[in-house]
């Protein structure tokens, strides 16, 4: 009887190596999807902040607007490998352990079939020892030789299943090795890539030129004075309309910018003085010109 | 008059710095706070991943076992990097953006406060202005000094709101700068270390010795098998019982795998012929011994 023994307690673990197989595999696929979906969801919530530095970039000046496009571009960059990163995680590393859902029901089966064969098996054996203990000596030799042969053919299928489950943990093994590899082969690179991404981004941020865009801001302000300073106001008779109550109409009205004169400086702007000289700070000379650099 | 309209356009112009700073650093506090939340996230997920491993790496052979667990181990470095990006994050990216809130608002009623009083100075410049065109010659002359008065109060105001402004933008500016910097750099840092690791990873999962655990998990089927026969089964009378229906319960409270013979080999176990003696292959010089390594 110690062969049956030994055959159920060996079914027991091959089953077990399968329902365990089954179980993590389950857990690790759910768990890695999820990791994608939430890799995904980075992805998506960086690409949002991509495109509200690109909307901010076009309200800067020039300095800022052509420092924060690049780095709304490489930023952008970053995410183009997370997708990537994304794809490949679900290709090479999600897929496969939910193709071992199938493959482990497969297996499942293929041990049900031969547990159902082996029970019929071991009946016949039962039967047959029973019979040896019951009758007389010549009958008991031919039960000896069923045994036997029942006990070879329980033999042949436990190592026909046996054989299904060697194949089955290999394969598991090698593919746990190869998924866990696929996936730190694919964080490897996106990290990678990221770094040099990054740092190429802050090279962009470091380079930013503040200064530029100071007296960009400084002369936009003044551009406005300048530009309406330019309009012969003064000579016509005052309105008996309030005209400060809107300017900025008038002054949306008119084309703006059109001048290409480069005078204005930071220290001009410093120079002047509004106590003395209330109108003539600024003037035609600083108008529009930068203004029009940092429109559109 | 052109003194007064070059002051509302200005100030429109500052209130419209002023504002885009107050809609896009809000925006950009918000976007990078759902950033962090999502890495936080995904640092979750991948700490899940992380448990699982080691649960898994509990139920397999040695060899699987040690490179799961140190897998895990790595994975979970990736994650305090992680976490230490959140943090950073937290502190230098969204923290800094979520207290210009409060400046915002303050350089807000700095303009409204500076508004009020260049209103009520210009409203002093239509009275004069008005008393100045029905007035005679002499009242003229007065008058026209007060314009020239309230006028430079108007200056003053506007310039001293200027200045307010222009303070608020340099910091803006170079504070944008700053953030952006330091989100790369928490980026680049983690990035970097997650290279590192994951190199250090692949490199453990590279190394898996996936035939020293197939020869244990043959070992260990085979063993279940080789314990049971060492038991002097055969000689006693067979019990009405049907013995192996309950094979697993007797091998469970044995004590398994206490001897330390080593002869089992994957050829061992391929050689035996399962039809020519059913009960031989295996048996107790392949017995428990690698089961023992693999247990617990």
């Amino acid at each position: 009887m110690n062969i049956v023994l030994f055959r159920d307690s060996q079914v027991r673990a091959m089953e077990s190596a399968v329902t365990n197989a089954e179980t993590y595999f389950g857990r690790f696929c759910s768990l890695l999807a999820a990791y994608t979906r939430k890799t995904a969801r980075l992805r998506d919530q960086a690409d949002r902040l991509v495109r509200q530095l690109i909307d901010f970039a076009n309200t800067e000046n020039p300095e800022m607007r052509a420092t924060m496009r690049n780095f709304a571009e490489e930023l952008a960059k970053v995410q183009d490998y997370r997708q990537a990163q994304v794809e490949r995680l679900e290709t090479k590393v999600v897929t496969p352990l939910k193709l071992y859902g199938p493959q482990i029901k497969q297996t499942r089966a293929e041990i049900k079939k031969c547990k159902h064969i082996r029970n019929n098996e071991i009946k016949q054996l039962e039967k047959l020892e029973k019979l040896r203990q019951k009758s007389p000596s010549d009958r008991q030799m031919i039960a000896e030789t069923s045994v036997q042969k029942a006990s070879a053919d329980a033999s042949r299928t436990t190592h026909q299943l046996e054989e299904t489950v060697d194949a089955f943990q290999t394969q598991k093994l090698k593919d746990l090795q190869k998924i866990f590899l696929d996936f730190v082969t694919i964080e490897m690179v996106f990290h990678a890539k990221a770094v040099e991404v990054y740092s190429s981004a802050f090279q962009t941020l470091e380079n930013y030129d503040l200064e530029g865009d100071l007296q960009d801001f400084r002369a936009k302000m003044r551009g406005v004075y300048g530009h309406k300073d330019a309009r012969p106001r003064r000579d016509t008779a005052p309105s008996a309309a309030v005209p400060w109550s809107r300017p900025c109409q008038s002054a949306q009205s008119t084309p703006r910018g059109q001048r290409k004169e480069e005078e204005a400086s930071e220290d001009d702007f410093a120079e002047a003085d509004l106590e003395e000289d209330p109108r003539g700070w600024g003037g035609d000379s600083i108008s529009g010109t930068r203004t029009s650099k940092s429109e559109n």
